[in-house]
């Protein structure tokens, strides 16, 4: 570990206790007198429950079911840290809850919860729904994230989003769409070489081909090499996960067979999603990709090539995982805006087309304000993206029937502005009147300098 | 239903539309740059994850666990509406949340649950555990209730709550204590009727059990008449309702058969948590209780005898659930402050002694005000009687060695108090700048005049 992840690991764990925690719940509505308890609570409170008891949907417009979603763990696979419980998950999770909340204004409560198996988990995710507009899985491993992604999203009629699947795969497609742009090729000619094939590149290759990529043009890659049909592990891999096995029987249609230099020999285009570098990748092996190679490199903390190793090598477009570098492939420009656009027309699903939807609109963005090498995908702090995205993601869900209100981007986009602004703005009240407490800035010039 | 009552739904109706619901989350730490993310999210988050990794007990000091609860219902038993589901009952919860965050800071998350059986809900809750600092059980049918609560605080390492229970118990014996202190008698010699056998009266009678009363003292009257051993429904009350079944094994010494009014005949005490009156207690069965009787009719919205009968009827001193009667038996006085003493020492349970512990502050602190026959409990807007509820709490579970910090009276006292004013004046700061919308000012004088 290096001694600045050290000293921010120490940062961390001070502020976490300082500030006990992250997030508050608070009451938006006034109370004024004794007597405003009786309209908030019993007896006046059982109007609205007279009226969801006719008609349950409307548990939408009169609780903060609306714009409130779970932020579910099992602690399986909690950052690179393994399987580590659900208690110990907890930070991520409420710091998830933060995000969604300070990106997206959607209130997300952190709920790490203790299952034996994937199908306790889903037992237990259905048995909340009633509570929750939405559900975002975190951290969970794979391939159990698959099974819960897939089950959770057919029996719920409520959003469910797995963001180290859908999350990544929202980001990557709209980097690589402008990252194609800029060499002048296309998707669905573009041969695609996968590195790793967990979560994140698994669903990227689904939503790649639904996008409009050559199935046999992706090769994937796992621990084990390339994935092919005559892999001695199919019939292995057909019962213990599905979902990488189905796609190993429609890719890599030439039958390359190796490992990483062979998968990217010839590729027009890298996504590794694999482990932390440098060195996963090798220079040599970029240099032998087709011309204008285009290299995602997304492990954390370290990308499996450095971006300038990358570059010397030949590669025309690099992105990465890190906020230090060019082209960040960030989850955090999908999952909160996503889930605003869904919200805000209570969408009954999050389809793959809305998550295109919302790539396409975040490579769009960035075209406006003018892409180039080092500017494929916006930037987490230009704010007037994110209106535009959940804009995107309503008028596609209105438009594919799964919303349960409808809406224009025009409006949807004017009311994502709204409410993301209100939480920037309370918090800033907050913070000037001193209820948000200043121990970050103490601390932060202690520790980081 | 009264024409007041019918204007208070449609108020209660359009506010919670208007608001969209009564809480939200929000961050409570700053977020001052990109930067920040670092340290609340990955990479930084890691090192709060491998301290707790290490030690689980940490997530009470490292996340907001240590002041969040669960409020949740099944939906089977919401206010007087009966089994309306989960949905229907959620503004009742997201009201409870509201109330434990005013009056109690305490940071509630409203969780209406879909399960079939009492199995399933306890697996939920124990899934759920690792989310949260505590559980408030809420609305939930009888006697599922008792099961419920019972094998909870069994096996869950937070404090469970039945507020129907628990809550209704501690605001009961707090006004009982000083009630029979003005009439110059002693729990352990007094004659105590229940009319009703539910949730409330089941607790009552264990708790009043506990704190000294003779269980041979007590008479139990469900809608059947009055408990007693040869009932003809025991067998079937053994399998079905052990708990009201137990409680006919041992109360009721004089083996008194019939209803209401004999139980009543010679009462010193009547405690009814049965259904609305008036007229389910009559004036005369007031008359043939023993001197200086104490009546507590708790239905509501209407207690089962007006309080003016009642008085009239001879009786000394008269409570009732109502905010607009003298001596309200309102559990709010218990369950905000019960909790926050229970979050603020990391509490492992809520013992009955913790209860009672509660019960004797609030009738100490309405003694030293000055006790009266109107005036036997604190009042809701006595705002300095929560801190010390929540510092009798706390020393309690410290002393019975359930508790995971220590703590003393005073020290606990200034902490409940600096955190509930905390919330008062977020609110109000929130208020004054906009946040909280005015809607409820301008709408409740139209609706209530």
């Amino acid at each position: 570990m290096s001694e600045r992840t050290q000293k921010l690991y120490q940062l961390a764990n001070e502020l976490h206790k300082l500030y006990k925690g992250k997030m508050i719940t608070l009451p938006k509505v006034p109370v004024t007198e004794q007597m405003d308890f009786a309209i908030w609570y019993t007896p006046g409170v059982a109007g609205p429950c007279l009226l969801i008891k006719e008609n349950p949907d409307l548990s939408f417009e009169l609780t903060w079911r609306w714009n409130t979603i779970a932020v579910i763990t099992d602690g399986t696979r909690v950052l690179g840290l393994g399987n580590i419980g659900p208690e110990a998950g907890y930070p991520v999770m409420e710091g998830k809850a933060l995000l969604f909340k300070y990106l997206g204004g959607v209130d997300a409560v952190p709920l790490p919860i203790r299952v034996k198996t994937q199908e306790e988990f889903v037992f237990v995710a259905k048995a909340v729904e009633p509570a929750f507009g939405g559900i975002n899985l975190e951290d969970i491993e794979s391939p159990k994230c698959f099974y819960l992604l897939d089950t959770l999203r057919k029996e719920l009629q409520i959003p469910v989003w797995h963001d180290d699947q859908q999350g990544t795969a929202t980001a990557t497609l709209a980097g690589l769409i402008n990252a194609l742009k800029l060499v002048g090729k296309k998707l669905d000619q573009a041969k695609i070489a996968l590195i790793g094939a967990g979560a994140a590149n698994i669903c990227i290759a689904k939503i790649l081909i639904k996008a409009g990529a050559k199935p046999g043009n992706l090769i994937l890659v796992d621990s084990k090499g390339i994935l092919h049909p005559e892999r001695e592990d199919m019939k292995k891999l057909k019962t213990e996960n599905p979902w990488k096995y189905e796609l190993a029987q429609i890719t890599n249609e030439e039958r390359v067979k190796g490992g990483i230099p062979e998968a990217m020999k010839g590729a027009d285009v890298v996504i590794a999603m694999s482990r932390p570098g440098p060195g996963v990748i090798k220079k040599e092996w970029v240099t032998q990709m087709n011309k204008d190679a285009i290299v995602f490199a997304c492990a954390n903390p370290v990308p499996e090539i450095w971006p300038w190793e990358a570059k010397e090598a030949g590669a025309k477009i690099v992105a990465t995982g890190r906020s230090d570098f060019p082209n960040q492939i960030n989850n955090s420009l999908a999952f909160p805006c996503v889930f605003r656009g869904a919200l805000d027309v209570r969408a009954k699903t999050i389809t793959d087309e809305m998550l295109i939807a919302a790539a396409q609109e975040l490579a769009k963005y960035a075209e406006e304000k003018g892409i180039h090498e080092e500017y494929i995908i916006p930037k987490m702090e230009e704010w007037d993206v994110y209106p535009r995205v959940a804009a995107a993601v309503a008028v596609k869900a209105v438009e594919q029937g799964v919303a349960r209100r409808t809406t224009t981007y025009q409006e949807e986009r004017k009311t994502a502005q709204e409410i993301i602004e209100e939480t920037r703005k309370m918090m800033e009240t907050l913070f000037g009147a001193g209820f948000i407490r200043k121990y970050l800035l103490e601390l932060k010039k202690q520790y980081l300098g």
